[in-house]
């Protein structure tokens, strides 16, 4: 141990437990980190744990800061600490007549992987191993124990590879001709200790260290300095975790599980972590220490006799509650101890020593989405938790296990390779290469899974006949994936290793092939492509879902609504809690199969007046459209966003399709092709789409204007509601743009409503989704009701990234940890949180009242709701499948303020 | 004339001038228009102006914010100041006997087309014009006048057509079998008169007003009026001229140049407008009024009797030196007195009546680009102006034309068809519709010129052989712009109404075919495309051209470099004055035949062994180029960007390229195109490119970065002289990014900088391009020793604006006034240059030294020039052919600061 000058020598640097009291407490979780503390507070509890003390997170702050050196005043205050562990055992640390033996293990802030784990048995040397052995009267138990130090702190301490012991066993095994650890007896544990000792002088340039003091500094150390190695630091970047957390270091008296048929070791949750009932739950082994439980080389035990009933009659192993029935009481009572101080669902682990419970950590303990919220309400009503402290308690991205269908987890899989998980739910069928098969096969009966290297809008009415899609390409936010997640249609996408011939209709994936009419089944929440049909479990929404929405709704501020532009959809939508339609896409009504000739005989048209005639062939269509809108969500909000995408998507791709166009309009193919080659882009995304057809093409937006003014009318006059229609204006990046086309759809409209002889109040708004929009917000507010935040394309624009063609680097991106998350899926803050928070700022300056919403697939995200409420939006918008997910984020996000 | 209760009593509304002296003076623009000031200024100066007064833009303002009223003391004014006009002409606003005329024109900060521009002759009513008759003893002219002016009132203050009034005169002329104006005598204009007179009360609700006070006032009321009419508001949106300024209103006592031979009018510039050089220049017409110059029916003369014999002995037509000797000398101490006091070229408008000479009009003269240099020269030269002030008076981008071929004026043009101007110069070739074409027929000898659709970084071999490129698709800055500028070749880009057929080598236009072979001629500076070749001019970089850059090279603070990657254009480059080479594109090196097979093996290979190989085979190549640029820069710095462009760009896409490349590199051509379909992507401009690329393929930086040592190396070695290569990482979006990406660039440079046993200085940074790295350059300049915007990128990510698609509907934007200009051209301060500030101060935040640049084609725009000198850039990189206006638009940004 290297000392330097102190410069901090009022510092507390180690705090002290057991014994019914501590200095530290679930308070101090960022100095002791989460297990130290958790140990003060169960400690404070008077909860029985073995006594100990935490060296703070901030000696690994000074020991980074000061080139790996301690505070000069630690070392005094360890020893302080350690004599207080001594005094209460009534052991000293190296005594060979009672060795106290302790444990060191790791605690940061937060549970993290790549740190050093445990070293137990800390203290044992050739002396103390021998006292062991007389005081326990179980020589085996000692050399055993001596051996797993040597071998713990050689391979965690010293860096020597753990493999040379594990041979070194298997070699004095041969010799024994045994087959099983079980088999050696004390003797033959003691032979390896020497050989052990042996094999770390052999492979390191000091021997074993025989003094408890410098083995107890060694770990120190060997914790503080495991914070810094590759995995530990990968993992902290991976989950931005701040390099200046730092870890704390736990030093506790060992306790043994492994000293008979009284001791004992196990793990528990107070309640049912899988289903959320309240009931015994978890798992004992006698005789054994807690690695023994997780090697999983024996079958434990259950806790409770109903448990061990539950596991049928041919179960041997019998219940805590039967073998150790005292133990198993004060197991119980520690239970609602825990509980009610802690107020949550605890994970706790637990040794017996010769009859004696020790309380090894408590913490909060992970659950199912099922199970997170039967407790949560559950708690509630025991009145342990308040119900918007119940509402914090669920995940808001876990209910999307709940929302959609599932993979019998007990069914076997034929996993033949894995894709993203575009969007949740499971599904099985037969592969259908084209979106027209789709459709013909669901018609008769059958569930197909429609499998593409891409889908397209023209896709779209095969993707709703098929139970699933699967993708060869295209990211998390690919058309396939934004459709389907719209839809709560299951979907892989990207499957990259999947080669699609639709010439021969077949799949070849790792060297198998499938061909059309084969079943597959998705698992859109794992990304998993299998082989075959697995069965699938229905969603329960219970009435803990409902239960929990409502106080959810009871906090939150941000309005929600749905992305959804069917009327089936729309009815999901509201069934989920949606309060309005924010963003109704209106090219999606352009594909049906009635409307596609009207829409290219629109886009061939010579001139305006070719192109009026043609689109007043689809007014009546859309019109109707909205009109079913507009009675579903009955006075509610609806946002409809004028024509969006460029032309050339409507037009066909394929030869036999040109010619069949061509045919069913009487025209030449190749004028057809003529149009669509001079159509063409290179890059679509930032092309001739948005307000911008409006600017070249005003009658586009004209004849909408018109349907949607026509369609509000309708229903106001035979409903007797208000509707309000929010006529939305995208891709604009300029106040002169927006002026202008707002003049002609305020005419428009205008000209509608005075024909009728009725009243309509209608807002125009934009789409907020380009960086110069952000930035001249202030001037383009003059001309907007509202701001949709479109964070879609603001991503794409803002970091330069068309999310059709991120598949191929940004998984890289965020594996190799230059990107903390895919900035589809969750609000890239730092860029794009920027220009929307400018926006807002500027637009707000503009126009105190202005109303903003968010729009993009980011509406949905619990961390981009959260960010939404912050700043102060009125709304976010997702698909309808998110909308409960989103409730529950914007009303947590609403608590998290109070 | 409505009055309003004045709030503004103390404001002077009106300013007289006339006599020798005049309330306002040319510093009063603002106030009193560009006419009304320099009005005043001449009769300070004590020339012959008519006296007159006035009426300020103050009037204007007031006039629309007080709902078309005036202030309640202007009428007064107006009085007063007529008062004096009377007094100073010793005649009297309607009085019979001696009737004061008087002018009314329109005039405000800069000419503006759309305004109501001159009522001539007001004041005659039938009582005053009998008395003119009898004072001038000319009844024709006096009548003549009167229609005149009731013809114009009407016109223009009432509105009645003008055709009526032309319909009259036919009739009477046809009544009297009367040709010519000429054939009409006293008596039938006198008859006119009154036909006019009912023509006016036929077509309005009020007769023609008889009181000159009335006159006076519509006119008035027509001159601000007129500043609201739809030409006026339109010509302003356009320009950019704020709706405040308003006009003034000059009200000036009238002279007559249709006297008698005694009398004329005339134009004259004090130098000659085409070359710049000092002599007398203009014409004047005896016994015309200003308006018979500009008709043409009268072929006018020429001032001094040297320019009537450069006419030619054909010439029937005396000067102006001849004929009125003694008002020629007055004209030409006019001349002297001007410029003396202006100190620039005057455009000047003059009457002489009866022998006297009167000012109407001076004005600093348009004069060609070869004209502005020698005047700016020749005036520093004379004492007339200081060096500094020379530089200020060239417009940067004039100078375009005289770094290029033009077309001779003079040579007749067959057109057929417009496209975009998008790199200057003239150019005459047969067609060819290939590169590969281009290339061979150049090497015969044959002027060439290559039509594509659209080029390819493949096209560039035949782009460079080519005099002038032609294409149908693409802006301003498409690849063809861009490359074309770069290489100082004349291009026309975007001529949509090309239907060009590579199958039958033909292209059609407007009904007409051109074949393979046919000569045609591209203006680059207009977009005109003619068939045929038309003679051009070659440009004469005059010594008047290297003074004036020395000059502006004194003033300016920014650095100008080249965007350059080739020797070639690297030597034009220096020749033109660049500091160094700002953006060297390392990609087009990749293009060259010897290369491109390594460069697809490289994105063939199935592993980074593969890639690495392939790359081995480019490194010594590339080295040899950079050894090229940096020995002719010498020493100067050399920014070199590594790889940007998406791979797919360097795979073929016709079939039988595949077949070929597939054959040279012994594959498989179906390897070869699904590689190829493998890499294509919806949106490249979003894609898999720029540093993305060394995040999945490292190895290709590493032989760049390799590559850019081992040159920097041999060259310092064999120069003596100290070369700093930059070595620019493109596209970056983050810190973490960067950090990465540096780490490996620096490893291999120490590597290979060790392994030399030599020293050499680098410096690594990154582009601009994308808006999250703007928002985000605080944190990437930790990683970055400079930055340089890429305007380009980051003006298609900030507006969402593909560069190649933009041309379906960017001129719509502009023509619509959506847009101001196209910001491809001229940087878009809005939202660009918001961003770029941003950056510049965060980068600087981090580290106040960090070296800023730009290299997107805005560079060689002056406004963005003057934008980057005001964000206190270090320097702008522009083409090559752009350098000296980016030098003078520097100079000139930094002189307008002092």
């Amino acid at each position: 141990m290297t000392v330097t000058s102190a410069t901090q020598t009022k510092t507390k640097w180690v705090y002290s437990f057991g014994d019914g009291k501590a200095e530290g407490g679930r308070a101090m979780r960022d100095l002791l980190g989460g297990k130290g503390a958790n140990l003060a507070e169960m400690a404070s509890l008077g909860l029985p744990v073995p006594p100990g003390f935490t060296i703070s997170t901030d000696v690994c702050t000074y020991f980074y800061q000061n080139d790996r050196t301690y505070p000069a005043d630690l070392e005094g205050a360890v020893e302080a600490a350690l004599a207080q562990v001594e005094q209460t055992v009534g052991a000293r640390f190296g005594d060979p007549a009672k060795p106290l033996l302790v444990s060191v293990r790791s605690g940061a802030r937060v549970s993290m992987p790549g740190m050093m784990d445990t070293v137990l048995n800390l203290g044992l040397n050739d002396e103390t191993a021998a006292g062991l052995a007389q005081q326990s009267g179980d020589e085996r138990f000692a050399w055993d124990s001596y051996r797993r130090f040597i071998q713990m702190y050689a391979d965690v301490v010293m860096g020597v590879d753990h493999y040379l012991f594990e041979e070194a066993i298997e070699i004095h095994k041969e010799g024994k001709n045994a087959d099983l650890d079980t088999d050696l007896d004390a003797d033959d544990w003691k032979q390896l200790v020497e050989a052990f000792k042996k094999i770390v002088a052999d492979n390191h340039d000091r021997p074993f260290p025989q003094d408890p003091k410098d083995q107890l500094w060694g770990a120190i150390g060997a914790v503080f300095g495991s914070w810094q190695i590759d995995r530990a630091r990968t993992y902290r970047r991976l989950h931005n975790i701040p390099e200046e957390w730092g870890t704390a270091v736990n030093v506790q008296a060992m306790v043994f599980g492994n000293m008979g048929e009284t001791s004992a070791t196990g793990v528990a949750f107070t309640r049912n972590p899988s289903t959320g009932e309240r009931e015994v739950y978890g798992e004992f082994l006698v005789n054994a220490q807690g690695e023994d439980v997780v090697a999983g080389i024996r079958t434990p035990q259950p806790l409770s006799r109903e448990a061990a009933e539950a596991a049928g009659p041919g179960s041997d192993k019998p219940s805590m509650e039967e073998v150790m029935p005292g133990v198993y009481g004060q197991l119980l009572d520690v239970f609602e101890k825990l509980e009610t101080h802690y107020r949550d669902m605890q994970d706790i682990e637990f040794t017996v020593q010769e009859g004696k419970l020790w309380m090894l950590q408590t913490r909060a303990g992970k659950r199912t989405a099922k199970a997170a919220l039967r407790i949560a309400v559950n708690m509630a009503h025991e009145g342990l938790i308040t119900e918007t402290e119940a509402v914090t308690r669920v995940e808001p991205s876990q209910l999307d296990q709940l929302l959609h269908p599932t993979l019998d987890p007990a069914a076997p899989r034929d996993v033949l390779t894995k894709g993203l998980p575009a969007s949740p739910g499971a599904a099985s069928g037969q592969v259908v290469f084209t979106a027209d098969e789709a459709e013909e096969k669901a018609k008769q009966g059958e569930n197909v899974i429609l499998v593409r290297v891409e889908t397209s809008p023209e896709d779209i009415h095969g993707m709703a006949a098929a139970r699933g899609i699967l993708t060869s390409r295209g990211g998390m936010t690919s058309h396939a994936a934004v459709v389907a997640r719209g839809m709560g249609r299951c979907c892989v996408s990207g499957a990259g290793s999947l080669h699609i011939d639709i010439k021969t209709r077949t799949i070849t994936c790792n060297g198998r092939t499938l061909k059309a009419g084969d079943l597959v089944t998705l698992d859109g929440t794992t990304g998993e492509v299998m082989v075959g049909e697995v069965p699938t479990l229905k969603p329960e929404l219970s009435g803990d879902f409902s239960t929990l929405m409502q106080w959810a709704d009871r906090s939150r501020k941000l309005k929600v609504r749905a992305n959804t532009d069917t009327p089936g959809d729309t009815q999901t939508a509201r069934e989920f809690g949606a309060e309005g339609i924010g963003l109704c896409r209106t090219e999606h009504m352009f594909f049906e199969a009635d409307r596609i000739i009207a829409v290219r005989q629109m886009i061939l048209a010579r001139d305006a007046d070719g192109r009026r005639a043609a689109l007043e062939k689809l007014r009546p269509m859309q019109r109707g459209d909205f009109v079913e809108l507009f009675r579903i969500m009955a006075g509610l909000p609806v946002t409809i966003r004028l024509l969006d995408p460029p032309l050339h998507e409507f037009l066909p791709h394929e030869e036999q399709e040109f010619a069949d166009v061509a045919e069913a309009m009487g025209v030449e193919p190749e004028s057809l092709r003529w149009r669509a080659k001079e159509l063409e882009e290179f890059n679509p995304m930032l092309g001739h789409r948005g307000c911008r057809l409006a600017v070249t093409y005003p009658e586009i937006y004209e004849m909408q204007t018109r349907a949607i003014i026509e369609a509000a009318l309708e229903v106001a006059q035979e409903s007797g509601q208000t509707v309000v229609p929010e006529i939305m204006i995208p891709l604009v990046f300029g106040d002169k743009e927006l002026a202008s086309i707002r003049k002609r759809v305020e005419a428009v409209a205008q000209e509608v409503i005075a024909a009728s002889g009725h009243k309509l109040d209608y807002l125009i708004g934009t789409m907020i989704e380009l960086p110069r929009a952000c930035l001249q917000a202030g001037s383009i507010a003059d001309h907007a009701d509202f701001f949709s935040f479109g964070t879609n394309d603001l991503t794409q624009t803002t970091l330069g990234i068309s999310r059709d063609d991120a598949s191929r680097f940004l998984p890289a991106y965020v594996e190799q940890g230059l990107l903390a998350y895919d900035p589809f899926v969750s609000m890239d803050r730092a860029g794009v949180g920027e220009l929307v928070k400018i926006a807002a700022e500027r637009g707000r300056a503009t126009k105190p009242d202005i109303k903003l919403g968010i729009c993009g697939e980011h509406g949905g995200d619990p961390q981009s709701v959260a960010f939404c409420h912050r700043q102060g939006l009125d709304y976010v918008s997702c698909s309808a499948y998110r909308v409960p997910i989103a409730r529950l984020a914007a009303a947590q996000a609403a608590l998290a303020e109070d």
